[in-house]
């Protein structure tokens, strides 16, 4: 179903729109630091989907287009070689206070501007069409990057912050079960025809699964303190080699936003300073953490075919927990999780490496995801920090094996009985 | 086919010949040293691969058994956790001057011996014999690596320095074929009943393939210096983001083992200081280098699956180019190698994962390959100093991707014509 | 001669003005990034020296004090072990947005009333005056510090920035004389009894000083640039063995303020970016370059001994080139610098060590200045952006022979012609 | 006094025998290992000392001399820039097997063997003679580095290795008494003229002397031992900044060579592995921890002004404590140090600072001393592996203030009761 050009101007707008309301609760001075290099100032996130929309937009669209400043070029590249063969360097960039916040909101004004003025130029342009759908899921992927950083920036401070304090709702417990897949072919990955989805989900292609069971739900913070209780950060047999030597290294002993108060563990999240809720699942672990959860469950980490398998058995619904319900917290099944979809990305056991049949955005977009195959790996099911008209179950996340600072958290799998 | 307690004896005690004899060349200095944390001083291999007979067998078959030294225990521990909690630092071999290689060959004569009284008192005991067979497997690994540490060592030495000097036969050029298969389901793994297999190669597993085609031989360094030629090394579009980062962080802008003068390029072997041999296979490249040279070429790696696939419709035999050919250098396919089997390990584009059903060993041996299962990438095929009654078609060896000591190289392959 | 309390009152309002005042052409964002570890955001020192008046003088002097913030008490202690255990480190200071500017100048605000009615309450106590003396040193050694950082921070910003643009008068040019001093003792340092003097500077002792001859002003660009230009940075033979290894490894081949554009070169200043004035002074070498500069010139830096027994000699007088100027940027002799006081710090050969009879200050004072008697070196003289009321000629700065982001420059020595 | 041509080939040809004699008890190995980057592989002091005989004295008197090996010119340059622009890195020292130990003592002999010739062709050539004495000096120099760099590889064993075991004779008791000196001038350093010495320690120059008192003899283990056992290493108030970091980052809580098991304190020492003996002085302690137990203790080090003038009030005698004593080993007073000379190295106060009329040898031999004077602090005093005929009391040794594998101690002082 084809979009009118004021619905795509609309979309686009409020697009922009929910990227600065995202920022609202921040003081001007939370725009600008950058805590560890992964994480980026919110400030820059402003400008940088700023500069996206005059590259791969304004630019190809305009017969003879002017930046708006020479500067931006490099200062707002993120890793495109192609653009700029020096993009400024990313764990610099908590040190440009310039331009100011106030000057990325009037360049943010000033390009979605030229953006909506472009497309009542071009009300039938496909291409630009294109371009602009890439655009708003590139917003979409920075808007659940800004809750990220956000939430890492806030924890970062010495005194203690918050992004706002809401209380949740209560949580019921609700015991793990399995559902079982029997072994056959199975398609995986998206049609890169009709609806929306990035280069790296094709080409669709048949995958041979064998039996497996996966778990009906996340493993719960309660679940996941017993395996710390019980000394999982202590002892080398449950780790893989490098995951031992990261936590060593780092001193790493429980999740990321896990603190301990005179024998009670607090969980900081966007909504403040919670008690741990038992039931809620586990969030913010490294692959490592998961894996080792696993290993001392006698269980694994599900494949990410396994994974969409039998996601794509249930379809998303509105129930699902996206941003959208404003939580800003994964939270257990019975309240607004569903399934497979939303709540929490979860780690999958598979290394992010090209579909058969892979074939690349092309131009400057070739860089969007092929050149990242190597060493991290995929996440599946969106979260409650993403937006929900962004995700698909074929929607495949990745980061590197230590990362955990995304709303990330894990289901067990294991081998069907015959093997 | 069973082998009488005369022949395992035999076999034993060639094994541990084999791997004195490989350092017959060697000064009494070149034993000690480690020019990269990657590298073992060889005097450490010598005590190493005796230190596991120590832990996997004697220990386990005698009641009491009292080791040799006790230092040893966690100076020759290559990564046990298990074995001891503080394996002495692999980055620090090198410092180590005691014991004296003197020292070490007369530890391994005594526990060889040891050995050989054990299988001698015990002649049925099948456990027994299974953990010699591992012990003769992980010498012959040990053995490979002596090769590929001495190059690395002697390359790095200031003084012009050779493992010996010796003239290959001349190579013809053979231009690349393309061997196409067609999609469906392919048995891939060991079955872990029968020959001897490390437990990564099971369990053995369907793998639905798509159409694809593979070359008949490795990419040669007369294609691979087009590629360098052509500024490779200076594009960032046919590199992995990592990759790129690697190349320009170590001014990386050729093979490990190429070297230019007066306009001529040379490849330093384990025969000598050569001039660059067109018509033989690239090695000494990592995974890095390969996807960019494929990447550049148009095509892709093969994935470990597909290379499985192609390389068992062809049975190893005597002619593939193992280390008994004593060549020490991987030859053009008209010379000794056959296709799949010996002269390079492929890369693969497949990360280091667990099969389906994966069941790792059991006892200390459960450290041997699992807990490597993370950000590294699978080759295949065995080479030029491999063991020829160590390989088989199904062994899954493992590297990093910028590690490139190893003898490897790798070949193309494409998605078949109907994608 | 002893203030009256209003007097001294005044003197305090006046001073905590002043460093807010500097700040004033700062953008929000400036206040809170730190580019090198070095270089602290302007919003920590607005902080410190508040901090600094609560440890020193209202904690000593109330009762029973009550802290501003308990945060605070790690968060802005720049060294202080004997006050907190783990003062937040140094290199994270530019990660914290919270407090946020305004409320650290409202913490400002408080504090400085606080000090004000506590000298109201207590008019004769003689300890509170001279903590308070000690706080207002303080304060104006940061706010030389704020001039310093502003500069660094907002040189490190990719859009060209400055603190304000203003030109500076012209200079003419002066040809560098020697003053010769024959050998004899002399006095150095200050005696701690009478006029404010910083602990180091104690106590007045005896020093024997062979012939020497001194020049009458600084290096300047122009004779610098010479150096630059001979190659000076390519030469290891002018070269101390650490300043090699440094330019090497940091890339360094001029001042640190200098940049080329199309064959001039230019200085970034507080004032702008202004083109290389040879009779200025040079400004912002590090000690290795200024000694690389004198071995080339076939010269040598003086001793701190000989810089304060030449420019003793001089009396400080109203038309030194202090802050008070407002030029913010070192200029010719014949401009506003008079010989030795004010205008650059100028490096001295010594090593900063304690005097003959060293005492330090008491209570947490005592780590003001004798724990960094290591491996720095003396600078003496007073900048243009020092508070003409904070220098002494006996004042000793000191900082690491790498360290040039402070206003310093140097004038050449040598030995008399007797030797 | 002049030494005859066959005095000074006889000189010549025992230095050059001692060197050598030292290594006698190492096994191969031990020549080539480098635990950490200061300690040079004995095997390299070999050669380095033979290729400064190429340098200083064989090609300067040859008039086309031919260089023994071309690769050898910057693989034992050891940091001369006007050689080889490029020495061979000094942390790669342990990675070069080649050429082997044995090469290396042909090249001696051959090196040794054209020198003696040399000065048999000119029996009267001045110059010469001179270049030889400074390389027998040099060659004293590594002698001395020999036994420091040799008892830091062997320590560095986890197998216990010693250089020899030999029980030294028993130590009485000595209580610390004060030598006090009165102010005024004294005469510092060595007049180039006469008897050797190296440039660093002219030209003599007067330095005026505050009242002081100097300890008569260096601190002991028993003195020393009670300031850790008072948790010293655990105290940041005694402690210069940069030392209180250096304890922490490297987790540093005794003395190097100092170990405890089962409630006792044992020493490794070139003898063996020994109880700490209380009345013997403390040794192998960095600047930072002299520093810190003279501040704990309420005294000073002596500046080497202090240490020099008491010092050369006693002559150096038969009695002193170096290395022809055999013991390897600091001793307490009444065995066989004498109060000021040999025994141990001692750590002033002094940074390591050019004299008033510093001079620095000329041609390549410019690089020997003066590009080192920076941030290193200067002892005193020669040490039991000191060669006797090497040491002068006006002897300028120098090392960084956390380096402690020389023979180092320390001695207290004090400012006269006047001050």
């Amino acid at each position: 179903m084809e979009r009118t050009v004021q619905q795509v101007q609309s979309l686009f707008s409020n697009v922009r729109k929910q990227t600065e309301d995202i920022c609202l609760p921040l003081k001007p001075e939370d725009y600008c630091v950058q805590p560890v290099d992964d994480v980026s100032p919110p400030k820059w996130h402003l400008a940088h989907t700023t500069w996206f929309l005059e590259q791969i937009v304004l630019q190809r669209h305009h017969s003879s287009y002017s930046f708006y400043h020479p500067t931006f070029q490099e200062l707002f590249n993120s890793y495109y070689q192609g653009i700029s063969p020096k993009p400024y360097p990313r764990n610099q960039r908590g040190t440009q206070s310039r331009p100011t916040t106030q000057e990325v909101f009037v360049y943010r004004q000033e390009i979605t501007q030229r953006v909506l003025e472009l497309l009542e130029s071009y009300p039938s342009d496909e291409s630009l069409r294109r371009h602009v759908e890439v655009a708003i899921h590139h917003e979409w992927q920075h808007q659940e990057l800004l809750y990220m950083d956000i939430k890492y920036v806030l924890h970062a401070q010495e005194m203690l912050t918050f992004y706002r304090e809401q209380v949740l709702s209560d949580s019921s417990p609700s015991s793990m079960q399995w559902i079982d897949f029997s072994d056959g072919l199975t398609d995986i990955g998206k049609n890169l025809e009709g609806e929306f989805s990035f280069d790296n989900e094709g080409s669709r292609h048949k995958v041979y699964l064998h039996d497996f069971s996966i778990a009906h739900r996340c493993v719960t913070n309660g679940e996941y303190k017993e395996f710390v209780d019980a000394g999982g950060y202590q002892k080398p047999e449950f780790w893989l080699a490098d995951g031992w030597h990261w936590i060593q290294h780092q001193n790493i002993r429980q999740p990321l936003y896990w603190s301990n108060h005179e024998n009670q563990t607090f969980e900081y999240t966007l909504n403040g300073l919670i008690p741990l809720c038992s039931e809620n699942p586990v969030s913010h672990v490294s692959l490592y953490e998961a894996q080792a959860y696993a290993q001392w469950a006698g269980h694994r980490l599900p494949t990410e075919f396994e994974w969409e398998h039998a996601a794509t058995r249930i379809a998303p619904s509105n129930q699902d927990h996206f941003v959208d319900m404003n939580l800003l917290h994964p939270v257990s099944l019975d309240a607004h999780s569903r399934t497979f979809h939303g709540n929490l990305w979860e780690w999958t056991s598979s290394a992010y490496s090209p579909y058969p049949g892979y074939q690349s955005f092309e131009g400057s977009l070739v860089e969007y995801n092929g050149k990242f195959m190597n060493q991290q790996y995929v996440l599946r099911g969106g979260s409650c920090v993403t937006e929900r008209r962004h995700y698909r179950p074929t929607y495949r996340n990745f980061f590197f094996p230590q990362q955990r600072w995304a709303f990330c958290g894990f289901r067990l799998a294991k081998d069907g009985e015959t093997r």
